[in-house]
């Protein structure tokens, strides 16, 4: 029990892409991740997370009042927006974790803090 | 020199999610990521990954002939859609990287590897 | 059953804009209907388009090949992205007909047609 | 001046649709109009118009206190959408104006409306 509620702590970008490439080919499925096809499943991904918002009006963050059903299903979206954009990178031979690092130092010179 | 070229080795989605926080409060710009803001921020930025692919016809794994200037724009796209997607859960006190995992092992057995 | 099989021979955007309206009233459905909300309806039916799309790899002008369901599924999902893109033009004040037809005219000002 | 000001009153899909059609023909594009090729650029259009709205929180309908030029910039946006979704319908073959009447008809079955 005390196992199940074990969180993954820390995961990597590299240790879900290890993963999925695992998935991948096992079933044999390698031979539809085009990279096209793979971005047409993410923005269908985005379009199943976008259903979750989309009567709601504006949302708190935190989502209180939401029934625990409801973030469990936030949490599988998320996921699956994540798992293909991680599957894309891959198949474009991009190193999303080093892309996305060197991205967030790009931002911070382009937008500076503000002074105190 | 060496350093320069040295690549985050292994980034965890935790540690991409504390560098974003950290950005964010250094520019007070938390009071904007409500969560569907940070969600339409998301869907603008898969706009963006599109518009990389949208006149190319098929695209073959590894982007064989692309320029490295489109490789490396496609990477900052991939990483917007991240970033957007880590702040997005993180508003919405989701632990992706715990939910990404879980998703994998419920995909695991929704759809059982091919026997040999 | 002549009749039954006869097309809207040329349907306007006011007219399916009527309808909609109509359509809502009579549900008690405007309350939802904040651009917003629609907007993100919107996405939601992309990706429904994208999913008919996203494993076929490219796909022929005029789906050759493709099964009478599939085309039909198409159909209603190319109408959701159209009804919910009316409705939130609507919500907004824009005259989407309006709109559409003076792009048409700035787009062949910024890309003259080629010269014989 | 009078006649600038003149709005098309009530335009058609297959109106707007066969405008593109030209369009496409006088500057050799349509060599570009595959189906995923067109969506994809949906899809970024789709982005575009998520970006005007992404940082503004909830927006009321109307969109009272938005300036003309958010607006006039919106109305470009939403018929960019619209004119990639008539010429993808197009290249697949599919009666937009048909499909989008018979899926609210198919609606109205779905959803009955509300008794007095």
């Amino acid at each position: 029990m005390e196992k199940e509620e074990k969180k993954e702590v820390d995961i990597s970008l590299k240790e879900l892409s290890s993963r999925l490439q695992d998935f991948a080919m096992e079933r044999d499925w390698e031979q539809y991740h085009s990279p096209r096809n793979l971005l047409l499943a993410m923005v269908c991904e985005v379009g199943e997370l976008s259903e979750i918002f989309m009567w709601r009006g504006e949302v708190q963050k935190g989502l209180p009042n939401w029934e625990e059903a409801d973030k469990e299903h936030l949490g599988e979206e998320l996921s699956d927006v994540l798992l293909y954009l991680i599957q894309l990178s891959d198949m474009c031979g991009i190193d999303l974790g080093d892309a996305a690092t060197k991205k967030i130092v790009k931002n911070a010179v382009k937008y500076p803090p503000k002074k105190n």
